[in-house]
């Protein structure tokens, strides 16, 4: 109410704003147009346009200021940031808002995952909202480090903080009525549920969108997003640092459908983003792809904004919070200077605002491995030709090959001039001690191990190798850094990226971790690697909901039938 | 849940649909699209678009299916026609849901009104959600039924059928923070707060949005509207029986900026109703001005739907309400058929669905006054010229005029030669025996009197005449039938409209009313009334918050001092 007050003297002009800013071309996403204002802030608020008294007066010089943007669907987890770092790097673009969903670390650590995340956020530039993870975990074919049901998320829906249940990747659940899964969507009430349905078409599209689901922003082709917007379902129109839509999507979005579409990056990487940007980059395109500035900038604002509910974001007037960005010109639309809450925090690329990066809450130590011991890398070869996990270059699908293996002593072992490696997948939540092995080809190394604690949706310990010991040292030295990437050859490890932050995020700056990241794939194509980006590549070999061949720490999995299959043909 | 899984498994072909409509030309408000569909429909909802088994299948042959339409803001007792009833009106033309301010009934029973509407509203084909009324009493300067505080009002908010906080006509109050008025828009939460500010604009607009009103339906000129457009308030566009706006408002409408807009009707009386139509009245007019038939339309539907938060309703998509219209031309925008809920509830202009008129809940009685006597009518000649009311053709406002008084005996008494008219304001709720006596300019009456129970915003009795006897005769007459329009003369009564329900809704048609009331105004011209709409303008002379002389239970009011004012000049 003091607030409230305050702005209400402030925009009758009873008292001083804090901020004025002076000769803007103010982006009005509201009105549809552009047109000069002077905007006053008091409070992190708008109070309004006019002729304000103001403690600060800034002149913009007629330059453009629109609203903060608003990332409507991202894993910060996949930047391999903290998110004080991520703030810092992408507020600089104008990113004032990102809708989180923290799939990746609940995979992990379950809800202490979560609350980690959104305390995090707090006392940063960034405003980080959060939908809740719906599908942990994504299946029951390997181990994750939590399983959360309903009532475990439900109370979670009360904080302001939270806007709804994330990306409902199990549409088989949704379509079967699975009452664990409809309960999940229940528990969201008045807030959203994102949906996650790629290729859903027809009347299982009508069912799931029934259901209470709708977004979506798995469209890949310009047919499937129709349908999906005739469905009603708001179009997420993904621009990521892999899987980028846009050009395909964009001739979707009209005048009169515009508002039911927006942008999201779902996943960037950290040299990405700091070459190229973020949602300013995706608005930039759009705008260069064709689409009229005012419609490309509320994709990126007011659409998401209203689609969770934001009334307070999105826009600039009287009651919003005064999140703004301006810009010399809107068909470079380079961000020269970021206001979060009538705050500067970014200017000429550059943050200004302090990142607090502390731990905001304790973290557990999250690679808790049965004690690994190079017997457990051994596969005995029983016969026959066996199931080879064919990667596709930049693709997440794999192929099934059937080849023979070589064998050494009883035992399959890899076969590096056939291009067959060996490939284990160490559980590391409960200690177990499930190891699962199989062959994959396709990474090309021709001496050492690469490992990762990076590996979807499960994120358990990931080693490709050419050798047992060469994998051990890899795996080993994954669990004495508490999680990250590694190259190991010869006995030794060469080259790491630290990832402690539950085994998926590092604790240093985002030059730190490219640079990090830049060493450890040049020791990878050291040894051989023929991978442009062998860890991400890695990473989705273990994800058994995208087809077809894939490798759990419970075994070989024929995501086709959805079930596991045996390493050798004889084994049936 | 039941409903849930049997959505979905009528969505997946797996259970048949009750109803499938085969070829439509689907006004996809969502998609921004017309295109062919056929829709199936289950328990209330669409199931999606496709082709289904159904029990019932009805081919449109190629007419448009568009959503319901919605009315954005109406106050349903101005029809003096009880819910059923408005219900069995407005179906007909296509409207499906309206968002009801029971104002009117509010400040004559309070809660108990409000319960009495919202149960009325109960088992029609008419879907009727409510604002609360945030301003009752609208001022202190007459005597209301009720006080309705913001402890009052929170708990209704709990409510589905409640969708937030009604036009908040205290404006004064909220620029100068009163804490009971912030209070009033503090409960509405994450609900709507509508506003009602004509002519407000710069720094106190930026105030009054500031405190969280985001929408207002009082602008009359382009350049009002544009300016509440880009502070951020949702522009209703009024298209009433009386208020029309469209006309100078439609301009503001773009494509960029039409989600933002809204047709409302505020008030109607039932013969326009009757004869001209309801919302498909105003899309027809939009579209005859030539607004895109595509905004026209979601002006009507889902523009509403998406501001009050009604996320089920407003489109046809699955999940969505079975709200639905054909029309076969979208230029004559005539409705042929209407669905509720997938149930076809009216067919050719005629309403299918039962209407049940049952009184809901017990309804006290609301006129309540102290007894009636002659001397109450007399007003004692106090010297000098009196202040008395002019009429305004067509307007609300009146002037101040001063004019010499007939006396006769020591009393100031009507002049039937120079239109010089008594007026009496009798307070009908607390039977305090308050008696406004003044003069009133315009009515033209030569002989017997008039009186209504609907006089706003208290809703008293008003009573204009040439002589003390025919008032009585007509005030008594108001109270015999607890409410109504009156003519008498000679002593005796002429003619009758009962408004028993609150004194402000008949019980009986629209048809019987509207009959009624042509009897009425029939008598009231043959007793020498000049006015077209006498009852309609008598009721607004006792609101004291438009200019600029009313007349209340208190005594004579000068709108511009917001204060009372004596009767004659010498008594200053």
């Amino acid at each position: 109410m003091d607030k409230l007050d305050r702005l209400i003297r402030v925009a009758r002009g009873e008292e001083q704003a804090e901020l004025l800013l002076k000769n803007a071309r103010l982006v009005n996403v509201l009105s549809g147009e552009i047109h000069e204002a002077d905007v006053a802030v008091a409070d992190t608020r708008v109070v309004g346009m006019g002729d304000y008294e103001a403690q600060e007066v800034m002149d913009l010089g007629g330059a453009y200021l629109c609203p903060g943007l608003i990332d409507g669907h991202v894993h910060i987890e996949s930047t391999m940031l903290g998110i004080p770092e991520f703030a810092r790097v992408v507020v600089p673009y104008g990113t004032t808002t990102v809708i989180a969903d923290p799939h990746e670390i609940a995979n992990v650590l379950g809800l202490d995952g979560i609350k980690y995340m959104m305390e995090s956020s707090k006392e940063n530039p960034l405003g980080v909202y959060f939908m809740l993870p719906s599908c942990v975990p994504s299946t029951d074919l390997e181990t994750a480090g939590s399983q959360l049901m309903s009532y475990d998320l439900a109370p979670l829906l009360q904080e302001r903080w939270v806007v709804g249940v994330a990306e409902m990747m199990n549409y088989p659940g949704v379509l079967a009525r699975s009452p664990d899964v409809l309960a999940r969507i229940g528990i969201a009430r008045d807030k959203r549920v994102d949906g996650h349905a790629p290729h859903l078409g027809g009347k299982d599209l009508n069912a799931y969108v029934a259901a209470g689901i709708r977004s979506d922003h798995e469209s890949t082709s310009l047919e499937e997003a129709r349908e999906k917007l005739q469905r009603g379902m708001h179009i997420m129109i993904r621009e990521g640092s892999v899987a980028k839509n846009m050009e395909e999507l964009l001739p979707l979005v009209t005048p009169e459908n515009s508002r039911r579409c927006m942008f999201v990056s779902d996943d960037n990487d950290p040299a990405d983003l700091l070459d190229n940007g973020h949602m300013d980059r995706v608005v930039r395109k759009a705008i260069r792809l064709g689409l009229e500035p005012m419609l490309a900038i509320q994709l990126a604002t007011t659409n998401p904004a209203e689609y969770f509910g934001l009334r307070h974001l999105g826009a600039i007037a009287p009651g919003y919070r005064a999140d703004m960005v301006v810009c010399d010109d809107l068909e470079s639309f380079e961000v020269k200077k970021v206001f979060r809450g009538g705050h500067l925090v970014a200017e000429e690329g550059k943050i200004l605002a302090t990142i607090d990066k502390r731990p905001p809450v304790p973290l557990r130590g999250t690679v808790n491995v049965a004690w690994i011991e190079l017997e457990h890398f051994r596969i005995k070869a029983e016969g026959g030709r066996a199931r080879v996990i064919g990667l596709t270059t930049n693709q997440l699908v794999t192929r099934q090959l059937m080849e023979e293996v070589k064998t050494m002593d009883g035992l399959a072992v890899a076969d590096v001039e056939r291009d067959v490696l060996k490939l284990a997948v160490i559980e590391r939540h409960l200690a177990s001690g499930n190891t699962g092995l199989g062959f994959v080809k396709g990474f090309g190394l021709k001496r050492g191990a690469l490992a990762s604690s990076v590996a979807h949706d499960s994120h358990n310990i990931i080693v490709v190798g050419t050798n047992d010991l060469d994998m051990m040292t890899a795996a080993v030295e994954i669990v004495k850094l508490q999680g990250g990437l590694v190259a190991a050859a010869d006995g030794s490890v060469l080259e790491t990226l630290p990832l402690p932050i539950a085994g998926l995020m590092s604790a240093k700056s985002a030059e730190e971790v490219r640079a990090e990241m830049q060493s450890v794939e040049q020791a990878a194509r050291g040894l051989g690697c023929t991978v442009s980006n062998p860890f991400m590549a890695m990473s989705f070999l273990a994800l058994p909901v995208i087809p077809r061949l894939k490798l759990t720490d419970k075994g070989l999995v024929d995501v086709k039938k959805f079930d596991f299959v045996p390493l050798f043909e004889d084994g049936e």
